[in-house]
């Protein structure tokens, strides 16, 4: 794929939120009381659980689980919903925890573009949302987010969350804002290993950043969480670090934050601080995570392409899944 | 502290554990049928709770929630069981938490050598383990995974806790195999950033090596958890990777991670393995974790003398706490 295209893929993203408003849920059904839902997907289909996870616990009745891993936890069995996040539909790790959570009588359901956990939902007869294929999966972040809200809905987890998405995709068309900040990103990390600093609230954004720097820019990446790494990686800036830069997400009158970001740049940490708008309500926080994993994204594309390097293109990763695929079918 | 009593701390690990094992459970009590279990804790402490999911995950029956933030989730509220874990007992964010819980009508528990938490247990009436005090939080690791187990068994959470201790505590002394190992990790590690490799599983061992070489060696450090990292870390070891180098701890017969060493050495990582034994049970897994992490604390100790530091010393971790106490008390 030309980086150009690739680029647009990032800049489409209103778009394709509004396209994936307009799916119908297949096999629309509501499980009595929940006892509990875990969020299941790997890399840029997982991140999204991230993000409901953080956008919602403080919103939700009943306990979220997030499983990257082949495995189910015990506690998720027959009252609990699982859901299967995976933008090929394809992914091994996804598709064998759904198989895990049928075999032990659990509601699923699943967000995909297709493959076998489409085809799998079909035959079981479990919700399914069918979003826009044939793009990448981490430039389709809006589509399988917005795709798992709806379930959510649907399932009364919580109510108004299309709503919730359908206010923050406004926001995603802001072409000049997106140019200017990238831009600043990408001579602020020019040959620079990026650490990215958020509280707990923002895991998501800076995990969402440090996997589009190693998926685009094909750069080691790093994250420091507050107030947790105030126990540990804070006492990594005391001495020799690498030639790193940071980045600072924080929401203004984040003291906390503000704080250690004046720490970084004592220690001679090059940081740059962006502030976030303060949201105090789960659609406020949706949009802080939108608006900068575009940013984000558009700036590891920028910097991929500076580099020489196609940002579509991310060898290892069909690599490993095309040993993953032969290991399974031994 | 002098290096060498700190050193001290990291080589009584099985007499820590033998004390932990004989202290009262105070204000001894058992909820019925606990709806799922909030770990809280933060750093040193905090670390507990990784190793407690991990161990416990495909063997309890009732959800598992870790918190290393001010913020307790929605869900933990009445039915719920909290248990705080704070070496000093003062820490603001774990003690926070559990007030949270308190108002809730959660049942809370802790584990701690003292501070406000454990005054907050006694005069609420709730069970405490008080292990023993006077030493650094990461050098107590064994007490407080001991009191945490010992609570979870207390509570019918899972039986055989304490026993399963009780046999891990003997591979703890054996100096020689300490000694061999960690020297060889020292000179792996000699003047670069660690990088610490596992799969899902032993996610905590690699979380607690990094923050051992945070805050023992004040150095950087990074983890690769697989399968999570084929979707996105991986792709970084493409290209420039500045001066790091990475230690795979994997299981025999792991063949995802024995795949993934193999790659970074193709890529020019610089990369060590260490076979684990192969863990089916909890108290095996128990085992590795405990004897790796010893093996990891005394590597970062020795690598910071070797740097002329104070491992003892987090200078940064002190500011931060001091920080938050003003903040708090505004």
């Amino acid at each position: 794929m030309q980086a150009v295209d690739f680029m647009g893929q990032y800049l489409d993203w209103k778009r394709l939120i509004s396209s994936t408003l307009s799916k119908e849920i297949m096999n629309e059904a509501v499980p009595e009381g929940a006892k509990g839902i875990v969020l299941a997907g790997m890399g840029g289909s997982g991140i999204v659980s991230d993000i409901v996870y953080e956008m919602l616990k403080q919103a939700v009745n009943v306990p979220l689980t997030i499983v990257k891993d082949f495995e189910l936890p015990r506690w998720a069995r027959k009252g609990w919903v699982v859901i299967g996040i995976s933008y090929s539909g394809n992914t091994m790790e996804t598709i064998e925890v759904i198989r895990k959570a049928l075999n032990r009588g659990c509601f699923v359901s699943a967000v995909t573009s297709g493959g076998k956990l489409a085809e799998l939902m079909i035959r079981e007869g479990y919700p399914l949302i069918k979003i826009p294929g044939g793009r990448a999966p981490r430039s389709s972040l809006p589509a399988l987010l917005t795709g798992v809200l709806r379930l959510l809905e649907m399932l009364s987890v919580e109510r108004r969350l299309s709503e919730y998405v359908e206010k923050a995709m406004y926001i995603l068309d802001d072409e000049k804002f997106i140019e200017m900040w990238s831009e600043k990103l990408v001579k602020h990390l020019s040959s620079k290993i990026p650490v990215w600093v958020v509280n707990q609230k923002y895991y998501p954004l800076a995990l969402r950043a440090k996997d589009e720097f190693n998926e685009n820019s094909k750069t080691l990446s790093l994250i420091n969480v507050y107030p947790e790494s105030a126990h540990n990686d804070i006492v990594g800036w005391e001495r020799w670090f690498g030639p790193v830069a940071s980045v600072v997400f924080r929401e203004e009158k984040d003291e906390i934050l503000a704080y250690i970001a004046k720490y970084m740049q004592e220690q001679g940490v090059i940081a740059e601080e962006i502030l976030l708008e303060k949201a105090t309500s789960p659609d406020a926080y949706l949009k802080n995570v939108l608006l900068w994993s575009q940013i984000v994204g558009v700036a590891s594309v920028k910097t991929a392409i500076n580099r020489g390097i196609n940002p579509a293109e991310t060898r290892s990763i069909l690599d490993y899944k095309e040993f993953i695929k032969k290991l399974r079918s031994k």
